[in-house]
């Protein structure tokens, strides 16, 4: 038995014209002999709706009862997916969560699946039926309904792709693979073929919206090959895979860039041990996220400047945060809420010597200014001014030669 | 433990306002004492969206995934109640059928449920929980969903009266109780305080929109007293009883009308065994429901006038099924779609003698012609112009002193 698993995302079942096309391609592979082992999201919209009830009752909602309320979405969408194929003649019926039955751990509206029991999807499939399974839904060890947390289809895919051994995933999307870089912003970015893991993990944080960063993570560990692709038109998608499938014929496999970072800079912090940490204490708290840090080294000893970015949105608070907090003295706050984060990312670097300055060198001919560096394994990131950030995108993508 | 059972259908749950007032309701009857147990039907307009989304698939979908479908609408309000409940305080959690478990048996969508699963529902009431259980629904001996069909919830209610052993079983509605007659169409109607089953029954398939006669009947099987009450009004309901609760002061205790009536008169048809089966038969397999019958004693042996009434929405396809019926012969086809039927309703006419007599006769006042006559035990039914509907609704309701 070839098992494939599909999973359609919330705009590929978004309406009934879009319910008949996902069945449409589910019987194109039951006829090249696949067996379909099918995973749908909520139609897109209906979870949002759902989440807007319970916050008109109130913003803390029991998280248990939050489970049991936005889970109805995927129930309606499997139903329906299955009604439908169904209706053209194929055996098909939706399973639930706790029909399979798929076991969780951890928090309500954040747990992980644990395990998944094989035996009556698996006899399902011998007899030739099509099971459209409930993503982002389990029960725990209470019986209860659980979620997986926003794009948790994407995980309840993998999962099953893990236990039932599946020869291949396919995650339908509303875009059609992961490209160099934003398509909508820079019209020449270029489809990628194969990705690695960990390229495409750097490319999900840093803004690709293509998959969650767990389900990528997930999906890593467990060695799955995925393939992103569009529901909507029929196109080669991007392969998601081990590092050593990919070819290592570019450097760099794409650029990243975030639009609303904002750059703070403490001056003349008061320089002694764990310095840093009172400073980010109270961030971390308040569930703010500190992405690119930068101390520079005192002259005198005795005082020091200390750079870092956060989400634009969470500007308002960290500032009150950091002039309310009692342990550290600092001379000035200076706020620059127009900076972008643009990052290259590849594999290749790894072997690659010359990387860092040959895109110093491209952002450098075009006179953009680097405000913050930082660097990984497969990434070098760098802040600059938002105003630059097409005519950055062009240049590396020439540079480190993208489109061809 | 005094537990209550109390139901709120779909308009008493019809939006997040009217959950915070059904929680409040909820809230009056723990701090009397009570261990209410919560049945909740889905929130109005949900289940004919879901339907809707079906119907644009096909008109035939299947019914096991129709009932995963349709039974999303329950979930929903079920965990918004018992959020609610969480949010002001109280200790309270939704109940899947699933997860009760509530077992049904039977055709998928037209479902009823053969037992209720005791234990876990009841060790949660010990622990002083509030349970929120979703109407409507059940799985059967294969663990699918499956649904009691329209009005479904009402008769949830009634079984877990029945199982839990519940001392009261309150049915919140939109209307705040039985009417001697449909106040709408008269302003004088008046409540009804107490009402036995049987005089429910008769009213309910007569028109009275309260309850599904078949939760009437599990009622009136499981010996259940119910209470109807409005959720909007704080005001006494109606009472449904054994016969014998009912204090016999009254020999009618309402007038129940129908609006929509045709009736049509075969003349001349060839008079012998098995005429009227020849002519009911193809009305019964195309669904249609034939009320009121009555055959005219042949003068000359050979020939007879039948005449029959049915839902005006029948009437054209009635005429061509007759029509084109080849087992039977007929002089002339007459129709009248302006009728109505009216019927008084009483186990009090069971002893009393010349209820009929009364209702002819003051029917007979107000110049007001009878077209057709059908009695039972506890009713008696005459079929007038629809015109005089109004008139005659008047006329009764003196003549039995409902106003009183």
């Amino acid at each position: 038995m070839k098992i494939i698993v599909l999973k359609f995302g919330g705009s590929s079942v978004g309406n009934i014209k879009r319910i008949k096309k996902v069945a449409n391609i589910i019987v194109s592979y039951k006829k090249k002999g696949y067996s379909p082992i099918v995973v749908s999201s909520a139609m897109s919209g209906t979870t949002n709706e759902l989440i807007k009830k319970s916050k008109v009752i109130t913003n803390n909602f029991t998280s248990s009862e939050y489970d049991v309320l936005v889970s109805s979405g995927e129930q309606i969408a499997c139903s329906l997916i299955a009604g439908r194929l169904n209706d053209i003649g194929y055996k098909s019926r939706s399973w639930m969560g706790w029909q399979v039955p798929i076991f969780t751990e951890g928090a309500h509206s954040s747990s992980r699946i644990t395990y998944i029991d094989k035996k009556k999807i698996m006899d399902y499939l011998r007899h030739g039926g099509i099971p459209v399974i409930a993503g982002f839904q389990g029960i725990n060890s209470d019986d209860r309904l659980t979620t997986l947390g926003r794009g948790g289809s994407d995980a309840s895919a993998i999962m099953c792709s893990k236990f039932f051994k599946a020869k291949r995933c396919i995650i339908y999307t509303d875009v059609d693979g992961v490209y160099t870089t934003d398509p909508n912003t820079f019209k020449r970015a270029k489809k990628i073929k194969v990705i690695s893991y960990e390229e495409m993990l750097e490319m999900a944080s840093l803004g690709a919206k293509v998959m969650q960063p767990t389900s990528i993570q997930d999906a890593r560990l467990n060695r799955i090959d995925i393939e992103v692709k569009s529901s909507f038109v029929k196109k080669d998608g991007t392969k998601i895979t081990k590092r050593k499938n990919v070819i290592a014929n570019k450097i760099i496999r794409g650029i990243s860039f975030t639009k609303n970072d904002a750059k703070l800079t403490l001056l003349g912090v008061k320089d002694k041990p764990g310095i840093a940490a009172s400073i980010f204490k109270p961030l971390s708290y308040n569930a703010i996220n500190v992405d690119m840090v930068v101390q520079n080294i005192s002259a005198d000893g005795k005082t020091t400047d200390l750079t870092f970015t956060i989400k634009s949105d969470d500007l308002i608070k960290t500032q009150r945060l950091i002039r309310k907090n009692s342990k550290i003295s600092f001379r000035d706050l200076i706020v620059d809420k127009n900076v972008s984060k643009i990052s290259i990312i590849g594999v290749g670097m790894i072997a690659t010597p010359g990387v860092t300055y040959r895109m110093f060198q491209a952002l450098a001919k075009k006179n953009i200014n680097i405000l913050v560096i930082s660097t990984s394994e497969i990434k070098i990131s760098v802040l600059i001014n938002k105003k630059n950030i097409k005519k950055a995108i062009i240049a590396l993508h020439k540079e480190f030669k993208l489109n061809k």
